[in-house]
């Protein structure tokens, strides 16, 4: 951020009176520019046992397998911003998902609230941002080519709890793969 | 938003290619601006039976009662955010809160993420933010001076399941109050 986008003049990061942490701030409408993290959501989709991966279209990570997932928009509310995500990257439909994971990734300022969902039609294809979707058996991920090590923690904690049939709602923070 | 925050050109609100929602757009530097939800954190803490609630000593809704939450900041982790928020409003210590709500109230694009918590000390005193702290025991709830219906929700979500001694996430989307 370099200019304010209220009124244009440039903007100076430092700490306002009150406050702790640095923010950029106009010195000319004194308006403060805060900045937090983003929202991404989407759903852990099963059906037949099997599990919706999507491979990537758009980088970062074209050509690696994710779940369906994405922003959130203002004005929507979580679960329906992750059937929406749902339907634009995978066209699938799915009803009522339920809450399964708040991960914090704090290395990029990002939260996923991840569903799990079943589908409502045995029906979906590629949507813009994806080059295939497709079912998985829990033998057949590819462990190897996803995306995102949230995919990695969200289908394992799966695999591993839905042997007991039984699913917590996850809290964790996930670092960065190592470089 | 009139002002591009990267060169500091006028912005222009309209839904770019590929996109499905309007957006500011910067037509000099090609930046899109993307607006997302904010996250409120904050913890439902417990003690000998009580909650701890604050008066607000800022508006919105000064001098009414709520539960010690605040904006999330960048590179925090949620459960971390909701930590540092009970400290700063309620100078009150806690240690590992356990996930209690994600609500979404869209009118306002907020996501309210919400922890169970105890005083890790018994000890609290009002923060900047509020006027005073005090423990309520669930007969002295101030239910007509609570600041926002979140708090409200919250507040009746954990007295009903405390009977039972079983605690579910919850998720919901909560409306405004009627105008």
């Amino acid at each position: 951020m370099k200019y304010c986008s209220e009124c244009g003049a440039s903007v100076e990061l430092k700490i306002p009176e009150g406050d702790n942490f640095p923010r950029f701030v106009c010195d000319t409408c004194h308006t403060i520019h805060y900045q937090n993290p983003k929202i991404v959501t989407g759903c852990l989709v099963e059906h037949d046992h099997k599990i919706l991966l999507c491979k990537r279209a758009i980088e970062p990570r074209y050509g690696l397998w994710t779940i369906p997932a994405g922003f959130m928009e203002n004005k929507e509310a979580v679960p329906q911003a992750a059937i929406r995500e749902t339907w634009e990257e995978a066209h699938a439909k799915v009803t009522e998902p339920e809450l399964y994971a708040v991960f914090s990734l704090s290395h990029i300022s990002q939260v996923y609230i991840m569903f799990r969902a079943h589908l409502a039609e045995p029906t979906f294809s590629a949507g813009a941002e994806s080059l295939e979707v497709r079912l998985f058996d829990e033998s057949e991920i590819p462990w190897d080519n996803l995306a995102f090590p949230i995919v990695h923690q969200t289908l394992t904690r799966y695999f591993q709890e839905r042997k007991t049939g039984k699913f917590a709602v996850h809290v964790a923070n996930i670092a960065p793969l190592p470089k």
